[in-house]
């Protein structure tokens, strides 16, 4: 067994040690002592949980700045779907190393993907140290000719799935109620329930979706999953945007999880007034996401965590919305409820998923209120180290393998364009 | 006279080198041969113009984190104004010497202030390098029976802003139209205009304020100002959240510069809706502020950039809104229009105000678009060196003097709080 100690870090705004053994939190308290493998010392540096990025496409970092300033018809028919029907496994592997080293960089240690060749993205996020969940998609635009293949290929990845390590796990992911077939999202959720399996899916992110549905189904999208009976705790649901009352209740009912991503939401313009008092107070476990850097650029959760607040704020006409406490949950401990693994909180029996924050910075100073000016004055730079399962994989800001990912990555993207 | 040459830099995406003798840009051209005091190898890094934020409180980066989450009448009245009262000229310079340190370290070289303790502040931007517009601030919260001191102060310090370095420019600050009695809003505009002098103003900042202007004066804050003859071609106007179609035109007529701070706005809550594209349209001139630390938490201009496109993009519903080419003009060249000076842009014959940006990181990999990567994807970090008036004042990220910037400031913020 493996172990760590951190020593003197401030935790909570408390000087402490922590205790590291195998993949597990194992002690919390002043001045351990333990002839610890690998000792850090904190010198007084803070420590976070390592965030949570609940929605991505992380292969798609290697699209990063292809479409710009556009319409969402022309940026999707001009640069991201001729892009991905360029897309090989290889271009996949190295994006999802890229995504996986931007993510460590900046704080984030776990994410739940969505995107193609899933057995080079698992490799990628395996190699690199991250915890992640890679759903095999699934996206017929509505054509069951295919279904068959599809269910095949699903049940091959589910199996090949076994060998995979502890800390990437199988999901589904349906791409949106509007472009997989009814029987298709049917199968697809029995399919994850028989396995106790999460479903990764868009829901309610444009008005234009949820106004198509009504005139197809006659129900909102979320009611149109209601009557296929595929609403429950183990979906995860991205976006959520456009909402009503009784889209929220249903899936307050259902404890479907909500992802919340609002840069992505911002800059191709599907809305922004995210519910996010009503989805709360309807007891629902509200996360954060990034979304693909296609649409929102980088996969930065401290950032995500700013606009998330300062928006909230900004359309509600009030500044007490969203105060800190609840935000940086948002980022942590709310994305390992969805994801029902022991993440997102710094106690001991957790996994040993920690961030250590530099705080001798101009973004520090004055240190009156340290999530104040982690989320709202630093940037990811304050990352100093990254802990993920236990193992290190950043110190002192560097990943062994860097510049190699940077090299592939710049060579890799020209055949895109 | 001084001069740096800087060779092999991407500028607007061509390979180049660039001359600055003394504080101006000299020569722009492939394989520039000259003897420089100094040569900066650019190694293939880019080059932005520096960033000028156009409306802070530089000083107020000593209360950053001193009142989050709270209404905005709990936030001034038990936060802000207590504060304030304790200020020492001290702190002030301290202050000013942390937001310089920060705004340098985030590539921006120019800033429109507006705080007390003048002399100090003045000191502080001097001695950190950067260019700076320093206003004596008038506040008489409608008492006019301190006018003649006001006024003595105000000449007082105009004649001592004759010494100041050629960075340094006096101006005048009107704290607001409702906060400013009437007759020392004239007065003070006659005592700029007789000088060519500018006047950095809040106008139109909440709906509470518009609202009360017209419930007083009949008339919308505007308006008013435009009933005391004061609105012209050098006054700054921050914020202008709350203005109608006849408010637009009537500053496009008399040609104000509008200054729009979009964390600030959002974090207090004051509103988003900035009309950039009437603004843009109807010919003003739109540039970009942070505001204080005390409302925003941070000085960092390409954040800014960021969230300020996003919010457009969102709430206009067009993700084509406020495209990149036009984004970095309302960080750069408007600032410098709105000032007067011939700073913001990388041309011959410009103040040779430079941000050089290393792009050898994962934020700026693809780099398919630079300044998408610059805006969307980077955070400040990526600023590498800066060169203020011909003088470096960070290189590779190393500011002489940070730790005791950092020490002083830490030490100095226990004696607010």
């Amino acid at each position: 067994m493996k172990s760590i100690l951190i020593k003197n870090i401030v935790l909570n705004n408390k000087l402490t040690d922590i205790l590291i053994k195998d993949n597990l939190i194992d002690k919390i308290s002043e001045d351990i002592d333990f002839q610890a493998d690998r000792i850090i010392n904190g010198n007084g540096r803070s420590v976070i949980p390592g965030l949570v990025n609940m929605h991505t496409h992380a292969a798609m970092t290697l699209m990063r700045g292809i479409g710009e300033d556009l319409s969402l018809t022309e940026w999707l028919e001009s640069k991201i779907w001729p892009t991905e029907r360029k897309l090989t496994d290889e271009m996949v592997y190295w994006g999802t190393k890229l995504a996986c080293l931007e993510m460590i960089k900046s704080g984030t240690t776990c994410f739940n993907d969505q995107y193609w060749s899933l057995p080079y993205a698992v490799q990628a996020a395996d190699e690199m140290g991250m915890r992640s969940f890679q759903p095999y998609v699934i996206l017929d635009l509505l054509d069951e000719s295919n279904s068959e293949k599809i269910k095949y290929e699903c049940e091959k990845m589910y199996e090949l799935s076994g060998k995979w390590s502890s800390r990437n796990k199988f999901a589904i992911g349906l791409h949106a109620p509007y472009s997989v077939s009814r029987n298709m999202i049917v199968w697809a959720s029995e399919f994850a329930q028989k396995r106790d399996m999460l479903v990764h899916i868009h829901l309610s992110e444009t008005k234009g979706e949820n106004d198509r549905s009504l005139a197809m189904h006659g129900v909102s999208s979320t009611y149109y999953l209601e009557q296929l009976g595929v609403l429950n705790s183990k979906m995860i649901a991205a976006h959520c945007l456009w909402m009503d009352d009784a889209d929220i209740d249903l899936l307050a009912k259902r404890d479907v999880k909500i992802v919340h991503n609002i840069n992505s939401n911002l800059k191709i313009a599907s809305g922004y007034k995210f519910r996010y008092n009503e989805f709360r107070d309807a007891g629902l476990t509200v996360s954060l996401g990034t979304d693909g850097c296609a649409s929102s650029n980088n996969l930065d959760m401290i950032e995500t965590m700013k606009t998330t607040a300062l928006v909230q704020k900004g359309w509600r006409g009030d500044p007490r919305e969203l105060p800190l406490d609840e935000l940086i949950s948002l980022a942590t401990v709310n994305g390992g409820k969805s994801l029902g693994i022991k993440c997102g909180v710094i106690e001991e029996g957790y996994l040993a998923d920690l961030v250590i924050i530099d705080t001798n910075s101009v973004a520090f100073t004055p240190n009156i209120n340290f999530l104040a000016n982690l989320i709202y004055s630093a940037n990811s730079s304050c990352v100093d180290t990254v802990i993920c399962d236990g193992k290190i994989l950043m110190e002192n800001r560097i990943i062994e393998g860097e510049q190699e990912i940077l090299r592939m990555a710049n060579k890799l993207y020209m055949d895109l364009l």
